[in-house]
């Protein structure tokens, strides 16, 4: 099917190679549940049509195969990030801060810092400062307000994304994380923590949507 | 235990011989938790009866096996469907159309394509073209209007099948998928988003049931 | 807002216009949620538009209201459906069967049934034949074998859905009600009943939703 | 600690070995979460103590390990159950009934059956009856009535249960079984069946627990 | 319709005029959700067809307005009976015992106890002897020993039926009741609790079920 | 106790005079739960330290008692807001849209539009696009590339997020509403759906809190 | 029945009168769910065996009744506690320190206040104190630093307890009010972020269960 | 950083080296969801701060590895906890019972247990006393009496904390373990169990968390 109509027809995919200039980024791959064939024919495509490449929960022997066929390809283990992107000159000024609660969260968190930087965000991380020392987070008090946008990644209780929204001025963009056991019913507990904040200025995405989050600030620092 | 009754007892079945002439089709055999053997003995007693054979959740290592038993026994590995059927002259004149809206949906779709396939219906498929970009199935508006009976396979936030059903004047079965993390609870947010469906003319049927999808469609499409 | 665009623009709602040509039968009124004013007002631009006007979840009180001010708008209190149509002459020969489990179903499977007869469609009722006592469903079995398309409105466990369609080659298309108390959770456990049966030929509309049901029968029914 | 308490102390188990003077019959053994060790010094403390050892949720690796320090001891491969019983003779007179809807269920009505058979009742199988099929229960209407008490052991939508006891005069004990996919949720689904039944008559355990519902019909058999 | 059939056809309702012949007992009427008109025709019906009446979940104004139809009909306030019943001389000679943790679950309790001695059976109540004060049921242990059947009717934790059930060597019937709040999820607490216990020889009914509850004890003290 | 703590204390509460200088924005007040006597004291307090005033969940009845106290007070009936505000003269440029999917979801919508314009934004509504007739939303796509930021309230299945989000490259604020019943479970559909949704570029809110939805945009809209 | 089997039989209650000597404080009554007689005579029958009166969930019209009957019963309007106790001297030296998050959590705050000071504790009570805004908890730091025992009330995501126990080194006692709305779910939000603290040092009662958690915290501070 | 600060900071962790001094215990480490390398740096950055070590849910390989570079570090396998502490020499007077339910309940009682020892207290274990046969924990009553504090750890149903809880006047911190199958939902019905208790006195912790219980009971014993 030719690309007058916005997008290649592979059969088991329809890629959309009208994402960039619809909503000014490409369509990113979310690879899950596909094979490893599919991945690399919807990669190639975008690649043909002078789309970025973004590459999400991809595991590191799929990338392996990967890099073989697309050279160029780059790879972040902990984020499970491939990407091939011409990246951008920092032309959005404003600085995203990524902020987890503990060291268990860094996945969703890289996740996240990973997907800002290959859409031309500046980044900073601030890891492990969650509730329960808060003088951590009270610590950075400055670093926060330097920020126009702020992630705040929280497994458990979720408690850290009401506390820094209440000591800033700027969105907070909340993603609840799978960490914890129990009653943390692999996330949910973080999620509603998030849901139901008390400080408003707090919008949540799904348990362990690092991508997501990092997608969606990345449009509030245009 | 004579086959008057309308099945044949096994002990641990009783196969249903009857089903085809109460109900249009043979009786279906289910293959998650059933050993091996069990399976070998029901599909030989429908053989045996002159009944077609329909396998579902079929593995490749259990097909492998029961070819062995059964000759000309077939194999879809997408849809993990084992078949052996006079296949009649599609006596079924009206197209079903099978959608889905990613490509990691495709094993259910197929489930459902390959089971209309068996039971004698004119099957198109047209894979990927969910919400996130629009002018996909925008672009299949003739397409849809050649339908007699539409099934919509989603998984995530599942909102193709409200759309399409929108478009259209013909039933649409939607089949909620377990493609997803997090809050998509396993297809429980695909679920509920088409029962919820606030344009009619959707019903629906269980999760990852492309089996029951293509069976209910194949019966509206008598 | 000139009609051109398929939709009258009423500010506070965008009427569909376009719906009967579209999807063959024009946009149904869910009035629970609405004012009275609100409903009055889009009531009137359908029937300005030449549109049937079909108002489901309609309280006896509002339509005392309503009625004022549309002459020939009728009621019927046990569907809680007001309805103006031009009443087809039964272009469509295929019986519907709504069947209820119980008596307490009644106005999920009276919603079905004046909904399938507001479309033009042929509908016979079959109330009360629940599993409990099973020789009453039996009774009917030649009513069964003539209807088109079924109904089944149950509520508690649901297993109603899943006997009549182990007994017949049509469609069924299953309605759990709320009727229960305790782990029904408000119809839940007949919803689950529904989506799991062992029987296919079934699929499932959302809790009460009795013109759901009646509308999709009604496309199968064409 | 002697025996006068009513129960030997190991320290990491209390060995109630009053068990069969209170309650009728020894105290059992859950295995899963236990180890191996664990299991064998009680199993021989129950012994030393005289009293008959049964040993539910026994994989094959345990038993093999067990039946060389516990000469005698009997398996069960597909109810899972070890034991080693004085076989009382049949003192209890009453017929009960184990009856399966699918045969992914016999697991279940396996260990229901065993355990009864271990604890001296007279059993019968009825298993392959589901409500898809439903005449092949009607066929076996005359052992129905012969029952004293019926164990019915379904999984997915577990509508069996209602149907046999709206037949009988004599209670049915019912077990859901996690067999089943999607929104069967494990089991829950068939639970909420077996709770909510309009035909009153029917109790229920917990999913799975086939052991459960043989104890309970025994005691029901005295 | 005649009654060959084994019911009579009101149209809203198929009056099971076989239940008794076929289950030992006349189909009882629960009266949520149905009109009072429905609830006396059904009744007028067994009636006229010398069936015992029992009606569940009547509320008081429904059955002073059925009173004035029905000489005769008498009415339990607590329990929300209503009967009208040729009371057989106690045929049953096994006690059943009814035991309530606490004061607020007596209307469950009662609803059991009044179906029994309505169905023949000779009843004692034991109420509000929950665990919080242990020494209570300990108090009555020679009386647990005289019951062939126990009821036990919890809310809250439910932990009663468990600490019961350890005690004695007759089935135990559990009936979870939605007294509680927060946590207790209308029951939902309770009914988990006794689905799960750790002592065998309890079977549950849905929550507030004491009708279920009282029906099924009677059965097994036949 | 004096203000130079950043509150002040009124025993009952301690109102948060210093939110203004830190957040941006005065502490509004969650009406529902607090007494009208709470409510007027806090109110009362803000105004002495030259806050703005934001009321939500503020009902009819207790306007009419606060109006009396507080002079000037205005409200919103729809959006059940009240406020005292020195309005910006539109400092902050950049439009906000305010989408719905229904009728019924417009208390929703509006508690957002009438939140951004108590902060100072500019608001265009864009009310009963729902997807069931998704020509109403295609209509307006020239109006969705204006926006800075989108707000979407949708109840039922919520899938007008995704489908906006798809359109647009700038963030989309979901907002699930209580619209619909049964499988809705009071927006936890709608919830899930705008969690799970396919199309990145979106964060959720709590079901029903368009007053948490406009306040994030209004902080996008910086 | 006599008092030496440490409880008064009522018949429809169990009156334990041995609870003071066993467990340090007498049976509180919980009055939901039952009748004011039944409250009445439980209340007298602890008068007249010399135990202190403690009434929860008690509402005005009901204490009216009870204080014509029982002479000195006092009432706490907010806290919706009945008492008659002989007020001990203060024996427990170390003070509870009661912290709600916001002012909508006070009934439940004050249920574990005068349930605190009722038991004979000193109590200071420390309000709307929530992470919303910081800087008021930490204001207070001395105050926590001087507590033996902490109850921190909090509704919405509850993410006050974790950061108070982040500060101290005593136990604190965390209890959920259903205070919210949507995903709030009646308090579940809440229960599972304390349930799932990162910071040690937190048990949690019942949602919206002041009493208990007054209760429990007067056992730590013996 | 320096730790001025009150915690060091890695980069992927800040270590809280203030938190002996601020809650009287240094920061333990969760080790699921680390990486080892992270888990040695945290531990070594505690060890040059002088601060105790405690590892949970600490596997055995990890354990290996980490004793290689940490000399001196203890582990306990069943309780899966690592640790490094100058054992202080019992300055806590007061006894702590820690009782479970049945044998598979030890892990979690255990973890409790090690966690108590290392902080400091004294312990004593009564294991498998569950309510199925109560008589073994009455038999025990004078030891209940002696503890200043007792920990419950049960599964299934958990009801073995209220009885406890009724024989006692001492707090009760009660954990429920995922111990069970079906609707113990992986501890979902303790821990409900144990929310709902009829017995004051008691609080609880997370689903299997025995180093939450030790840690809360340890500060109760202070």
């Amino acid at each position: 099917m030719s690309s007058k109509s916005g997008f290649c027809d592979l059969g088991f995919a329809k890629v959309d190679i009208d994402r960039k200039q619809r909503r000014g980024f490409a369509e990113a791959i979310y690879c899950a549940g596909k094979t490893r064939e599919h991945i690399k024919n919807i990669a190639c495509q975008l690649i043909k049509n002078r789309q970025d490449v973004l590459l999400t929960r991809l595991d590191k022997q799929t990338f392996d195969y990967l890099k073989k066929q697309i050279p160029g390809l780059k790879y972040n283990l902990l984020a499970k990030i491939g990407f091939l992107t011409k990246r951008p000159s920092l032309a959005k000024k404003g600085l995203v801060l990524v902020i987890s609660a503990g060291t268990a969260d860094l996945p969703v968190a890289e996740e996240a810092a990973v997907t800002l930087e290959v859409m031309g965000n500046r980044v900073k991380r601030l890891y492990d400062v969650g509730v329960a020392g808060v003088h951590r987070i009270m610590h950075h008090a400055g670093l926060l307000k330097k920020a126009k946008v702020i992630i705040v990644a929280a497994g458990m209780e979720g408690a850290l994304a009401s506390l820094v929204s209440g000591l800033v001025s700027v969105p907070v963009v909340a993603v609840p994380t799978s960490c914890g056991y129990g009653a943390s019913f692999a996330g949910l507990s973080a999620l509603l923590t998030m849901l139901n904040s008390c400080s408003p200025g707090i919008a949540t995405v799904n348990i362990d949507n690092g991508f997501g989050a990092g997608y969606f600030a990345s449009l509030v620092n245009k």
